[in-house]
């Protein structure tokens, strides 16, 4: 049975999991959700994709799971021996630290840049405005952790090590859209991360996906 | 090598290494680390253990780890033969629904929890005042999530399904010094949630570190 992908491929969430299906090579289907109607927010959606009403889900046989970042562990766990090893599970030390850049990613940097990125892009095309001081506060918050992420940096080419992982990989979704912000900056200043952001952003299975991220 | 947990046992994140600790029955050294003089800030912690000046760190040989919720995955990984089976890779299924409730816990029920954990238990007891309006704010975020897992927990015992993994032992820290807020309610009115709770409090692993996890 194919696999089955629910969402939309300009969801930051969505495009995380579809990274990684690329990057391993992995066949599946995108079932589009119709979030105009909020079709994740009607009762089918809830009791058989995410009770949680967010996009993707994903369909593995009579399995449904939820969770961008769960997903993609799961399909890097599934498909470990094909296509780039993202969580390096046959080295103990590079597993953990994958563990450490992933968390790192979830609980440092996801916060700020998600806030960012829905201030100055998505609440302006739901018709809202843009709180600038929401803004800078969370540019400040971002800048520290991009401080710690350009010293990582310059001693190793990805997050954990010398090899891409899936803790680059989980960056890419907010990181594509912050660099069409006037914020763009704070990457493009601090040479280490630009040379990261350039080497993970040009990968082929990313530019796949990031080829269809364009907000309307 | 003995393996050693920089923190404080007091500490939400700390604890979460610990719990996994005894889980698995494996032996470490707790060193404690000075935060009323700030030694998580300093150049030397921040050099060696945790460029983030957090709690806690750990350290395996030569290689040092941070963010609690990575020790404790790499801990479930490296010891998976031993104590309790917390990520369940022997069974792919179990599995990704392991990483689904290890994600929930991570994304929808942390931030709402520690928000309200720190404006009444935290604040107060660092001069400062609890914001009533952020405590509202957070208790109906709360809310809304633990209505789910009620859902949830009616279909199973754990939260991945009938074993006790990971995903409800990340929930522990936090829920601890919930419970003993006048917020506990939200846990004690909801009948699965309440029995959860009392099930994975009362392990014996888990007992033998919450019994340390009392504020001044």
């Amino acid at each position: 049975m194919a696999l089955k992908l629910h969402g939309e491929s300009i969801s930051t969430c969505t495009s995380r999991a579809m990274f990684c299906l690329h990057e391993k090579g992995v066949d599946f289907e995108l079932v589009p959700v119709n979030l105009m109607v909020g079709e994740h927010k009607q009762p089918p959606y809830l009791a058989t994709k995410n009770p949680f009403g967010q996009i993707p889900a994903f369909e593995d046989g009579d399995l449904t799971l939820f969770e961008s970042r769960a997903i993609s562990r799961y399909i890097a766990t599934k498909y470990k021996a094909q296509g780039t090893d993202l969580l390096r599970q046959d080295n103990l030390k590079e597993f953990g630290l994958v563990e450490v850049w992933l968390e790192v990613e979830s609980q440092a940097f996801n916060p700020p840049i998600s806030a960012i990125v829905y201030q100055i892009s998505i609440s302006p095309m739901l018709g809202g405005t843009t709180n600038d001081q929401v803004v800078e506060a969370n540019v400040e918050k971002l800048a520290k952790v991009l401080d710690i992420y350009e010293e990582r940096l310059s001693k190793s080419k990805y997050l954990a090590g010398d090899f891409f992982s899936l803790a680059d990989l989980h960056h890419i979704p907010y990181m594509h859209y912050f660099m069409r912000t006037p914020k763009a900056s704070l990457v493009t200043s601090r040479p280490h991360v630009k040379a990261w952001w350039d080497s993970i952003s040009s990968r082929p299975a990313i530019k796949k996906v990031t080829a269809g991220m364009n907000f309307a």
